[in-house]
């Protein structure tokens, strides 16, 4: 029995999200998990990094379980892959210590966030960016987002219900730029996210983008840590789950 | 009554192709026409630049109609959109002279076909490229391609049932560059194409990357002008129509 890391990415379109719950839709942790219980043939449990909420994307989400049967490393995401949807895809598999847990052991996230600013929205980024045909002023929202970098209390930007214990998380990156023809992408890096805090950050910096507030308003609401400051949750299917990091021997 | 040219953009997955027909799915001409119809509370009909096979999808696809009715032109691309489904997106409008046809005055075509060679495919584009997981020679199919361009006749390239009655076609540009990582687009801007043209130009390129073929096999194709010498017709879903191009003042 060895514990084994995967990453996979998914398009969150069609699902409630990554945790397995009753009475919803499908979840991307419970058509990872019946393949799993095929290989097993009994239950399998898998560990995910990252708790992506319904509509949100990953490019990098990880997760571990302990694999029970002799699957040579080098074929296993093809396994995966031939028994799962096609919207969800294992890219990389590796032994890695007993202890290791995606959750715990993670020690960044990289999440994008994208914007479709083209006047009638790309039909092939429909499901994958926010579309906002008003013209943006986008020096505001990007100069807005230099505030975040470093270490600082984001209950402003923290979702009722959210249950972590530590507000305080540090921010090595936050970056807007062009990705494509119109097609703006608000990449961080963080220590941690609070729950939808990708989201409301977005909100914000499309309500300065759409001149609904100063630039220099996000430090304001940043400082204050009240999410009535804060803006709108910017809908999940602009989300993407870019990587997640972990120390080198992790 | 005016003339109106409009471009518009479709993800054609879910399409019989663009050409109203009987006994299929639905078509790309139909959901437009439907569109018109309501509009002039009478059956509409619309004049599409390309026949879209199914599955194939367009970036810039043009079309013209008589419009009967009073919309703004500023307005127009919206009207549409807001009874289209979400994978047609209407992106211009502009009134244009009584004699222009979309098909018969074009003067060029742009037409992208993208490879997807990640060893694992890639979630997001696994609707708008056609996946090879093996190495490729992309040298090899970069090379390749120069041939094309200048005054041929593609017969080699035309697949049965073409009843385009001038096999000679002039190719102004043919390039094969790395588009994002591990995406390959074959990017070709011509005269006219016959059908399947572009695509089984793509299927004898992506042999050559396999290296079942050498680079200098194409122009033997080529000049071959028999169709049982190229390579295979490659999938639907990995070709784009990017952009018609008309005269100036056409």
């Amino acid at each position: 029995m060895r514990n084994v890391k995967i990453i996979v990415s998914y398009d969150g379109s069609n699902y409630s999200g990554w945790q397995r719950q009753k009475n919803t839709r499908e979840t991307i942790q419970e058509k990872l998990e019946d393949v799993l219980s095929k290989f097993h043939k009994e239950p399998g449990k898998i560990y995910g990094a990252s708790r992506t909420d319904a509509g949100v994307h990953a490019k990098g989400q990880v997760f571990n379980f302990d694999l029970k049967v002799d699957i040579p490393l080098n074929r296993l995401p093809q396994a995966f892959n031939s028994e799962l949807p096609n919207d969800i895809v294992c890219l990389d598999a590796e032994y890695i210590s007993d202890e290791f847990h995606s959750r715990y052991d993670a020690e960044a996230k990289k999440y994008i966030y994208r914007i479709d600013n083209n006047l009638y929205r790309d039909v092939f980024m429909r499901k994958y960016a926010y579309h906002i045909y008003m013209d943006l002023d986008l020096t505001a929202m990007s100069r807005s987002i230099e505030c975040l970098i470093g270490k600082h209390d984001f209950s402003a930007f923290r979702a009722k219900g959210c249950r972590s214990k530590e507000p305080v998380k540090n921010i090595y990156k936050a970056e807007f730029y062009e990705e494509s023809h119109n097609i703006y992408a608000l990449e961080i890096i963080g220590s941690g996210f609070l729950y939808n805090m990708m989201r409301i950050i977005a909100g914000t910096v499309i309500e300065i983008g759409k001149k609904k507030r100063r630039y220099d308003d996000m430090k304001k609401v940043l400082k204050s840590k009240c999410r009535n400051n804060a803006g709108f949750t910017a809908p999940a299917k602009g989300l993407t789950l870019k990587e997640i990091y972990y120390p080198i021997n992790g």
